[in-house]
């Protein structure tokens, strides 16, 4: 038995590309589309959408910008069998990157923002809702270092909205099971009419199980990526998601064939997974920043002065 | 808060070896204690105990015999402040390798058998109690693969014996938290007055949430080990463990220090964690033998025609 209403969203090159600025080669992106195709998935987030004048092209692959053009050009020929998304950040994109949802490629916009910054996360949402797309979703970061009230707040002034999707997000991968369970139902209780998502960083070897906690509570949209490809950690994996739902437009097997052609290199090339570094950033609900530096210094294995560092803070000083 | 009654158990040695035959050098076994110790873990288990006549010598190391004097050597001039146990297999040790309870170094005894052999399993038990041993536990290996009726009756059997741990078990990886709390209340029900303990491995990423859903449930001796080491995928993680538990005894740092010094070089030269046919057979509730012996091929990174061999059963005819 399995619930039709749970969408997958595949979001490998969208946050694998915080790892690699987007610098994935054509062929990967066109590979793993039609891998997520086939497997059934529903949507793919090829990457963010932001202005050019916000990034410097040389430094930053064409994921980072998702242009039209470049994006039909890679599934130059396909069947756009999985829809497609792109996230915007707020700040980061102007009224005119954004093409009228008749004349664009992509089918849903995701807007992430922190709660401070909900109303213009909202007033985004809103602008693009404008523009005649019907998937558009605020995903709401790094909410476990919010206080309850604010949230309550902020989770309010959504549910006046005509937003259909609200993300539970787990930016640093500290949420236990229960925390899940706690800001699910928090979630469903204020937002009526609306779909909740999920979307788990993997920093403690919970993405998987709290996605499949959010799935028991409620939750009708789930995140994934190939491989778990991801900023820091990582992400839930899209093949444990593929293996554990029940409904038979599922097939796991595209995506081992992916793993096996493209991202066993590509992990040996680019760093993400279970790190001690980031495990203890995600056990002390911080931002993986401190333990992505530290991976990328000569300093790479010195867990226990990183340990020190962020737990003795008169250390640091 | 936290639950005064939760006990850790290590199976770095103990499992570990099940991947290179138990041939850990005697600095990283002893380094391994220490840091057991000071990380305030209750019981480390430093291997199997076993009949010289069963394995050979040559080829398998001596956390494979658990003989009292090797112990004793290793750990020379330490304080023993956790608990040590073995575990035992029924039909590989005889009775005049097991001393009696105050001759032993030992202070725990584990005895590990599947559901059709529990009364193998429950004499073996009852032969260590009489030798005066307090901890003694039976882990029921594999019961994923069980009928319900099978697991009642040997519970109900178990229930009328003095054996004080009762283990669920997850063999392969293939529990859900569903499946997790199903079992211990189970166990729990069946077994009044007996300590239920857990022991997942790590197939698919759920190793520490479902330790977690088993605290949740009421298990109170739980196992890890040293950045997951162990059979395949592996097992849940000591320092996730440590992190998660708030009792102020436990304390993370000293195994950080032991995987910097020591695991982290390990992992390089053996393998262990999430890999893609472990996953597989995890999903599919088989033993990983096939996937560790894929992975000991040229054929290692083969995922999709391994997957076929493992689900299209007329292609292996």
């Amino acid at each position: 038995m399995y619930r039709p209403e749970i969408k997958l969203l595949d979001c490998t090159i969208r946050d694998g590309g915080l790892i690699n600025k987007w610098q994935f080669s054509d062929e990967l992106v066109r590979a793993t589309y039609q891998a997520v195709c086939e497997a059934g998935v529903d949507y793919m987030e090829i990457g963010y959408k932001a202005s050019d004048d916000m990034f410097d092209p040389k430094e930053y692959g064409k994921w980072r910008f998702c242009r039209e053009d470049d994006v039909r050009k890679v599934l130059d020929g396909l069947e756009l069998k999985s829809k497609l998304s792109c996230m915007v950040d707020i700040g980061r994109v102007r009224d005119e990157d954004i093409l009228s949802a008749e004349q664009s490629i992509f089918d849903m916009m995701r807007v992430a923002c922190y709660i401070k910054d909900v109303d213009k996360g909202i007033a985004l949402a809103n602008q693009i809702l404008d523009k005649g797309y019907k998937d558009v979703t605020l995903n709401l970061m790094a909410v476990s270092t919010n206080l309850e009230k604010d949230i309550d707040e902020a989770l309010s002034q959504i549910s006046q909205t005509e937003i259909p999707y609200v993300y539970l997000v787990d930016s640093f991968g500290s949420f236990y099971c229960e925390d899940i369970t706690f800001l699910t139902q928090k979630y469903l209780r204020a937002l009526p009419g609306k779909t909740i998502g999920i979307h788990c960083h993997n920093n403690r070897q919970l993405a998987f199980g709290n996605t499949i906690q959010a799935i028991i509570e409620g939750s009708n949209i789930l995140d994934g990526s190939v491989y778990g490809i991801g900023r820091g950690a990582g992400n839930c994996t899209l093949e444990l998601l593929l293996g554990f739902l029940k409904n038979p437009k599922y097939n796991i097997r595209p995506i081992l064939k992916l793993i096996e052609e493209y991202f066993v290199q590509l992990r040996n090339e680019i760093e993400w997974g279970y790190l001690i570094p980031m495990m203890i950033t995600g056990t002390l609900n911080e931002h993986p920043r401190s333990a992505m530096a530290l991976r990328a210094s000569p300093d790479k294995e010195k867990y226990t002065e990183f340990y020190d560092k962020l737990t003795m803070p008169e250390i640091v000083e």
